[in-house]
């Protein structure tokens, strides 16, 4: 009889089969607010770990870690005209404290390129004060209609960068810089995430923007999924909170900036990329948990072996976890492991130790065998090797499966029922950008002929990658 | 001539001389909304080190991290009395988001163990489900009527724990634990910071626990600082959200619980516990710049002299930084490392240059020489190991000096005048306490006859340690 399952299919109910597996493998629940999410420690663990990488390459960059507050005066947010229009549906907004109605009320931050703006412009005095390159970790609120864990809530964790620059070559090439730097090579070295890089078009740029770079990634589904973006600002919000510099030849001059975010969605970019019909497979790169050593049974001799390993791998640079709780049944601790994806696990019961032997079990590359104890140092990061690889061959391979080439909306509407597509932009242009939205699909970005970054939206030869998108 | 003072020194304005030394040494700025505070990037590199340690501590202590929603409803405050007692006149309330009027006002978070309990009701089942030990780094909100910088501001950043035992003595001994083995422990080895460590009374307890264990710092003006709290919950909260569990035995049995938590005030804390009238003194062990190499003159040699020294610092350990800015006046980059408390800071001209050797600076022991440039591996590591030792022993020094032991009321509001009063509890008593508030004087903590901490109020022998405090 085979096994009931534990989580619905993704083939019967991808939405649904999300939600079990992020319940299941005890990654979030819901948050009593709506939209809101308490993250559980194994999926808090998954998000250290992305912010320890994250964060190395961005002090490598050059940005320093700072913290601005939670509450933004209502009427900065009105300073810029875009900015505004894009988040004021979305605000939430504190009207009494400490027991008085306010006089001023206060948005709680939706992202903070106006407060952050508002002390650019002290601190920033001449050009010896800039490259300004900052960057914070915090929460943010965004009121969400139709919120889903991870991927669309009320609240959530990121960083956001904000720098200021003297020339808008400058602060062009940083975008560029974090967007290839930190969040390319992240995606791909890290998450074993295949994405695309592309540039936003008009329509779909971040409110207040010149110019909005992104990653975009295919989900099991075949939709897309925004994954970081870096913004051109321009001068606008410099010239809206009047941030200037003495510049060489001591003129006054409006500095040139950008911001760039990546947030807790990446956890549901990592469930919807890399989940199977058994549970999460984390990237060994990534996984807080590595490898999992279990006692099969309560028993003094393997308790003392799994610790033993357990000891040997941590030595060997793995990082590992012993399971050690006997007092639950193994087969329940098995799936457990299982659902939340550590990359390898060692299963070592009282007949597997008379032989000198533990069975290994590859959650990424499938199989279970039986190895010699001694072997496991070796055996074991180079197990971890080669799941990195595959997870993101495996990954490479669904969008080359699942995107199409084609040259009208109706072609791309079809090939966005399962899949991507890719459309000549001077074929699709704005106009077709609207006729796609009506359909629920969306121009993910443009890249160009060669597949780089175009610095135009209508460079020659721009392709239109269009999906339906998360 | 004597150069004109920085800062305003000490002894003038004690008051004055923080808030000219957070402003200059570029720790903090006051946000907008009142009571706000912007942390920058250097007060923030101080904040990344003590969460780096502290975490460290958490974890080996056996909790893992999570996260809880910023948003609670308003009615789950409600749900533990003497709680909502102690936090409501400081809440501030969500009315409006999304465009409308809530349904539910909801509030933001002054600490989460309403919001934490929820959950823990959920995950919780059974005896093998517990201890359940978790701590989240997250941002609160609690209006300030008198806010001051670090100290007591509307919107600070803290760890806070949060815990479930299945039996009294398991939690009391976890909230000693961490009170001893995380907080004792980060405040004398990393912050050099020495504290009282004692028994709140009940009227300083948190509102909602039945016990309350503190560390308390003398500051340079004599006042006290409370540091960091563990509290004894009892099984108020347990109650309060039906948090309970299936004993070995077959009954339901509610939990016992602790909370524990240390916030951004401790850069507060460090400033007026190691700063002096030319700036912060920041301990070795703390300090994320540990040593800064200047580079004089804009000179090629020089500067690929003060470059080399710089990796061979950090070859040796040393976290380092190469001040290269030569197109800003030397001595004004002198007076900024010095407002910033670097404690080692390697000087290097031409003509030092020429004879081999550089001039080292001891922002902590003082003194300024000339040494071979050969010698600073040695020299550098030696003199922030020195350091450490050396504002650790200042700091116990001060307290044992400005403390004095009294019998009266009248004799403690004197000492409290410029330090602390030591005064037996039986004298005392919550009569004598409440006479003292009256004075502005409390009951920092109570402390066993021979130092430990009390198991109870009661305990013959205990002494009130009695001052002002921030």
């Amino acid at each position: 009889m085979a096994k009931a399952p534990v989580l619905t299919p993704r083939a019967d109910d991808f939405p649904r089969w999300y939600q079990d597996l992020v319940g299941k493998a005890e990654l979030a629940d819901n948050g009593p607010v709506r939209g809101t999410m308490v993250v559980r420690p194994y999926g808090y663990g998954l998000w250290e770990r992305m912010q320890q990488e994250m964060d190395a390459r961005i002090k490598e960059a050059g940005a320093a870690n700072a913290y601005f507050p939670l509450f933004i005066p209502q009427s900065y947010l009105t300073k810029e005209a875009e900015h505004v229009e894009g988040f004021a549906p979305e605000l939430a907004v504190v009207t009494h404290a400490g027991g008085k109605e306010l006089e001023e009320p206060v948005v709680v931050r939706p992202t903070s390129e106006t407060i952050v703006n508002d002390y650019f412009s002290k601190w920033v005095q001449s050009y010896r004060d800039l490259p300004l390159l900052i960057n914070q970790w915090a929460n943010v609120v965004r009121w969400e209609l139709r919120p889903r864990v991870f991927l669309r809530t009320t609240e959530f964790l990121w960083q956001e960068g904000h720098t200021a620059h003297a020339t808008y070559e400058d602060a062009r090439a940083y975008a560029a810089r974090i967007h290839r730097e930190v969040y390319a090579d992240f995606m791909e070295n890290v998450l074993a995430m295949d994405t695309v890089p592309g540039r936003k078009t008009a329509r779909e740029r971040f409110a207040g923007a010149v110019n909005t770079l992104t990653l975009e990634g295919m989900m099991g589904d075949g939709k897309a999924l925004q994954l970081a973006t870096s913004h051109e600002l321009g001068q606008n919000f410099a010239k809206a909170f009047h941030t200037r510099y003495l510049s060489k030849d001591g003129t006054q001059e409006y500095v040139w900036q950008t911001s760039w975010g990546s947030t807790t969605r990446m956890i549901g970019a990592l469930v919807m990329t890399h989940g199977d019909d058994d549970g999460l497979r984390v990237p060994p790169r990534l996984a807080p948990v590595q490898a999992v050593v279990l006692a099969v049974k309560d028993d003094e001799a393997v308790l003392a072996e799994v610790r033993a390993i357990g000891e040997r791998l941590r030595a060997a640079g793995v990082r590992v976890h012993v399971d050690d709780r006997v007092d639950t049944p193994f087969g329940r601790r098995a799936v457990d492991w299982e659902l939340k994806g550590v990359p390898v696990r060692i299963e070592v019961g009282p007949r597997d130790l008379a032989q000198g032997s533990a069975v290994l079990v590859r959650r990424i590359a499938g199989g279970k065998e039986p190895v010699a104890i001694g072997a496991l140092t070796e055996l074991v990061p180079r197990a971890l090797t080669e799941d990195q690889a595959l997870l993101l061959a495996e990954s490479r391979e669904r969008r080359a499966r699942r995107t199409a080439e084609v040259t009208t909306v109706a072609e791309a509407v079809e090939a966005a029922a399962t899949g991507w597509a890719r459309i000549p932009w001077d074929v699709l242009g704005p106009e077709g950008e609207a006729r796609l939205a009506e359909q629920g699909v969306t121009v993910r970005c443009l890249v160009g002929a060669d597949g780089s970054v175009p610095e135009r939206d209508d460079q020659p030869g721009n392709v239109a990658v269009v999906a339906r998108a998360y």
